[in-house]
């Protein structure tokens, strides 16, 4: 093979496709970059077999072939080369010759014949979106994802499709999160469970722009996401997610209404006192039209009040701070409303038409010192 | 004790502070900040028994008296409470009330009658020089500071007044960094060594401005800044800093003029195909007007060209590539003169003053591939 590429192309493209470069393996063919030119397309793919991405840049090729570079040392030398035209030859035995300017260096690669190709993926079931709203809706809900791989369905997100409506949700056993964006079209009921890390990966590749639009089509076991010159497809999690409709129920006895920046400050301000090892919670001492904020750990304690619009009975109630803090920083708004029953019930915080919603547990303070 | 300052007042003190308390213990006292009120002065002092940090900060008195909290706890708390008056009041057991608006905190602090004083110096050999020559001499020296423990001297730097100059100096064994500077005053002879971590520390605390000015005074055992509010003390280095002039000989068979950057480029790519285990040098070969740059190694092979200017004989020379740009880095000139004898010599980057030195010595490349 033989291809002449900017270093600006060639950066864009390793920059787009490491996303999906295993970062546990060393000098496997799992933490390589592809490269392919044939027929006049110059692709470059990584694919770490839950999540594959690949994406195509310019330039010119001489000699069609493909070879399979460390993606960690090919990104490197790319990026301390001059912004000059970048000539990237191999031979037979995989050894790579770089040259740019007067600079020449020399890497071994892989013929790459042991590289895993993604999934051949029939494009149906297409749901187009921004690429700000896509970016948004994990931003705002991938913080409720569950970490611990025993709960395989929990390390994902829903995506449901309802008529002009993508609902994503998330949840780890203490708290659920759920936003709805609405779509410029209607589409046939769908839902599929996306892994975390797929979308965590992909927002970190999304331009961010409202006016920049995203592909996504659904089969039975894979997401493909195709935007610009670039796809990435994610394998599914397989199970029928957890039915939380139950849970979502709209009947309150306490409904607040605060200042967001008030409340998250305070907030942020107690999990000071939250230990690792002894998690203890912050007390909510609802009272007429103030709020009294309570925490009390080995580390020391703290005190604080909030003015609230009260709806409904008084209340004394605990959560972990930390939870209610990454709920309050993805909600835009400068008021919130948090809707309660009782002390052991999940109290929701969400807007008019559930655009946001955000169920936390809270934690049982019938037996704490306040 | 109680007393009043503004959060500001706090927060400016303790990141002063901060930087001498040891990071290795924990809830020790060595890991604590201690808060003194006495006489109108409110003082905060942290000391790691090696460098010691004192600094006063604006407030009121209410109840004079002294207590130890702990750094880290303390400092998080401050960055989280609203831009006000801080209250800081203090019981007989150790307990420190924080107060803000309406949030009250409570932490256990010890009495600090265990917390060790910064020795009593006498401020003798005063030296003064701006904060921004300050800084600058240890950023361009501290990186060629040892440390290997087990040569205590070399872990160090070098700090001689000379008439008119101050001269810094580090060394590792593999290199040696000179700095002169030029002072206001003509002073008496005198020399210390200062542990690194002081001088790295203090770079951090020191404005950087040109008009700000720190006093600092030399004694047998310990080196005292004084600066604005605050004073820093160390301890020296006891012992007979190692004698490099006879190494700093100005004969030189090679003396070449390069561009810096295009130098630091090069030798920066070249780092890449530096693995840890198995240091291979970046061989230089020195021919009329030009320098081929090689390096080799089992990650791969770069090949790169600089045009020179050249007075003298051609040469081929090796390096770590790592200690040139190290040097190079700290270098403001846009052209660089180094001055070499032979394969085996080191090779010395100054200008033509000697306001700066860098030594460093090659790595014998007669037995390599070339």
């Amino acid at each position: 093979m033989k291809i002449i590429c900017s270093k600006h192309q060639f950066l864009q493209g390793v920059n787009i496709v490491s996303k999906a470069v295993s970062t546990k393996t060393t000098m496997d063919i799992l933490s390589c970059i592809l490269i392919e030119a044939y027929d006049g397309h110059i692709k470059l793919t990584a694919n770490d077999t839950e999540l594959g991405i690949e994406t195509e840049i310019e330039g010119d090729i001489i000699v069609p072939g493909k070879i399979a570079l460390e993606a960690k040392l090919f990104s490197e030398i790319i990026k301390k080369i001059p912004e000059n035209d970048v000539i990237l030859e191999t031979e037979e035995n995989g050894n790579t010759s770089i040259r740019c300017e007067q600079i020449h260096c020399n890497i071994m690669g892989r013929t790459g014949d042991d590289f895993s190709k993604l999934p051949v993926i029939e494009k149906e079931n297409k749901i187009t979106i921004s690429q700000y709203d896509l970016k948004e809706v994990i931003r705002q809900t991938i913080f409720s994802v569950s970490d611990n791989e025993n709960n395989k369905l929990m390390t994902g997100e829903l995506l449901q499709i309802e008529k002009n409506q993508l609902i994503v949700t998330s949840l780890d056993g203490h708290r659920i999160s759920v936003r709805k964006i609405e779509l410029n079209e209607t589409y046939p009921q769908m839902e599929v469970i996306v892994p975390g890390k797929t979308l965590l990966e992909i927002s970190k590749i999304l331009s961010g722009e409202a006016k920049d639009f995203v592909n996504m089509y659904l089969t039975e076991k894979h997401i493909l996401f195709e935007f610009e010159s670039t796809v990435v497809v994610s394998r599914l999690l397989e199970g029928k997610f957890y039915n939380i409709n139950q849970m979502l129920s709209t009947d309150y006895e306490t409904k607040l209404t605060i200042n967001k920046m008030e409340l998250l400050r305070c907030l942020d301000r107690s999990t000071l006192f939250v230990k690792e090892s002894d998690k203890k919670p912050i007390i909510l001492k609802i009272e007429n039209e103030k709020m009294d904020l309570m925490i009390s750990s080995e580390i020391g304690s703290m005190e604080d009040k909030i003015s609230i619009e009260k709806e409904g009975k008084d209340l004394l109630i605990g959560f972990n701070p930390k939870f209610l803090v990454d709920a309050l920083r993805v909600i835009d708004e400068e008021e919130v409303d948090i809707y309660m029953i009782n002390a052991i019930a999940p109290c929701i915080i969400r807007d008019e038409n559930a655009s946001y919603l955000y169920l936390i547990l809270p934690i049982n303070v019938s037996n704490s010192h306040i």
